[in-house]
């Protein structure tokens, strides 16, 4: 008999019928003589139009009462699931952040969890009930509700499985595991069986959007065991789990391909301390995230900066640079649409030479011309061109052996 | 300055728009200087769209966790609300039935309040808030989440008032006050400027559905003073409040009209002591509730009872009162549709003599043919055949001088 925590996301608890059939997978896990807690998000569409509801009553509704409301959404699917779990002959309770109790910070919209009490889930299995929890919220210290943003019930489920000891955390999704790439993009992607929390981490914040970041790196911090699994096949899916020595033969675990990049580059920045902080200072105070960053050599205390952000924040970002550009004496801003960012990542790179090498041979086979690179331990990043993107990923899909 | 509570239904915050209307009412009674704690109710037709999931769910559903599906909708409100305020410029904070804390019995769907700390509601005050409290809703002893029936937002206001000794409570809905009579029936209706509570609490279970039943007892128990209003007009509404002098003065404050009527007949009912127990004791165990009920004189050891049941239960009631009949060995069950049933209501009838001839002797001048008689100590019931229903409310209304 182990202790698992479920989690079902939104698309998988999207209408009656789906709720039934998460309520029969819930009850085949008990049955077999599993302690669950299952943790559900708030049904497809659900989110996003109690969000509407408070945009429409204000332009700026205050993250707090804005929690109250989005709050709903997991409150009405952990009711109809443990409805739907009786209904099938079983016992559950559902119960919401302030009951288990997830407490968290203050942080409304974004809030971070400080400390989970499962005492009343424990109770709850004791008496052989499945535990379905509402996922994506929790109170704070004051007593008020608070949400974990996006994605947030992945990270309720392993910060559960975190807190109480669960033997597994199994996230289930639309898609049956985690590909070696987007099967969309390219055909011969292959499910992986296993991969690290690291390797994960690049893949997941390099557009592969299987699990939430935060979740991931939670996992990693506890060593919960995750695995991603479908909610409508009787797939194993995917183990994330610490690296071991098997993974380490392996060069490269997944190729991830990001379209939503915009690239800024400013001309003849001084090269002088202080410069780049205040950059990017004015970028992170304006909420905008910058991911690949690229310096040019200095030329008579010169250089070029170059960057990319989200599309969503391009506009917001070259403003905000235009100004910091004008204010440091820097020379003129270019901006740059049409860029994807396509990596290779896997923790074997470590002890394998060449991979960069590699990597850029084979776009280079295939005319793609390589506008900036970044590199990290377990990592190789490269801007291209957008219309190069699909090719590239499955240039290198085969070139790294990761073909079916 | 005063303590105020509000109360607005389903229809005053039925949309957006509705929402920042109530805003800007809540936000001038708390410009006029006043504490303002607002109760609200789900945005209309929403308890019914939550509660039809739980049965689309399961065939059953538990109470318990219908409470946790049905809960969200004044949650959702609350929050949309305090946004509203804001977004005026005003200050306001929602709380929910277990932040307030309002705790209930463990009566799920049908929870009864057992105590109010208002501690968190005060504090508020004190920040110069305006505290938008959920209707409906409460918390029992376990922390689960219960609800009060519907309705229920009434009685949470009351409660409200009651426990906070708040110096008015108003209700806001859709009419602007208590009427002698349904307008739509009788062109003459009057608004009524007071009504003491028992004459309230008669109109109400009569089918002028203005109050809830159980807020208005709420209300006289501890005294409350209760304002009908409108949410949309500026008109000062209907004080319900303790009886004066004044009202007893009038013989006949209103007449209700309830058309949701049948009617049952066992014949031959044997005389003797605990029949007449069996016979409600069954509906009762069946949960329906019993209106008018009627004894012949006992003939030869036999009687004959006739009662009343709204027409929703009136089918079980027919099924149920035949088993009763035959295992207590009376005669065939005869039932009638069809009727409906009008009432005279006034505290002044405890002080004048002759209403009830006056009341019989005005239907008979219209022909209206009484089929059952049952009187209170203030309010004379007839049941009359459906077709003369208008007839028989317009006559009384001229004959006891309430016409405008």
């Amino acid at each position: 008999m182990a202790f698992i925590v479920q989690k079902y996301g939104g698309t998988s608890v999207g209408d009656v019928e789906r709720i039934k059939n998460v309520a029969r997978r819930c009850l085949a896990a008990r049955k077999a003589g599993h302690d669950v807690a299952v943790v559900v998000s708030a049904m497809a569409g659900e989110t996003n139009r109690l969000l509407k509801l408070t945009t429409d009553v204000a332009r700026k509704p205050s993250k707090r009462e804005q929690d109250v409301v989005a709050s709903t959404g997991e409150q009405v699917t952990v009711g109809l699931l443990a409805l739907a779990i009786e209904e099938l002959g079983g016992q559950a309770r559902s119960f919401l952040g302030h009951q288990v109790r997830i407490v968290t910070d203050s942080a409304h919209a974004n809030a971070r969890i400080k400390s989970i009490d499962g005492e009343k889930l424990f109770e709850s299995f004791k008496r052989g009930e499945i535990a379905v929890v509402a996922g994506f919220q929790g109170i704070d210290e004051h007593g008020s509700i608070t949400t974990l943003g996006r994605g947030g019930s992945d990270t309720t489920a392993v910060a559960l499985a975190a807190a109480l000891k669960a033997d597994a955390c199994e996230i289930y999704t639309d898609v049956d595991g985690v590909y070696t790439t987007d099967p969309g993009v390219c055909a011969h992607a292959r499910k992986l069986d296993r991969i690290s929390y690291e390797e994960m981490l690049e893949l997941a914040s390099q557009g592969a959007k299987v699990l939430q970041i935060r979740s991931v790196e939670f996992a990693a911090k506890y060593k919960v065991k995750l695995w991603v699994k479908s909610s409508f096949t009787d797939d194993p899916g995917t183990l994330v789990t610490e690296e071991d020595a098997a993974m380490e033969d392996v060069v490269v675990s997944g190729i991830a391909l990001n379209r939503d990049e915009g690239r800024i580059v400013v001309r003849a920045v001084p090269d002088k301390p202080g410069v780049a902080g205040k950059v990017f200072g004015a970028l992170a105070e304006a909420n905008i995230v910058v991911d690949v960053i690229v310096q040019t050599p200095s030329v008579d205390g010169k250089t070029d900066m170059a960057f990319t952000v989200g599309r969503l924040d391009f506009e917001r970002a070259r403003e905000v640079t235009e100004r910091t550009a004008q204010s440091v004496g820097a020379g003129k801003v270019e901006t740059e649409e049409g860029i994807v960012k396509v990596s290779i990542v896997g923790v074997g790179m470590r002890n394998h030479a060449g991979v960069a090498a590699k990597m850029f041979q084979v776009l280079a086979q295939e005319g793609v011309n390589i506008r900036v690179i970044s590199t990290s331990e377990i990592k190789i990043t490269c801007l291209i061109d957008e219309k190069y993107a699909e090719l590239a990923v499955r240039a290198l899909h085969t070139a790294f052996g990761l073909d079916r």
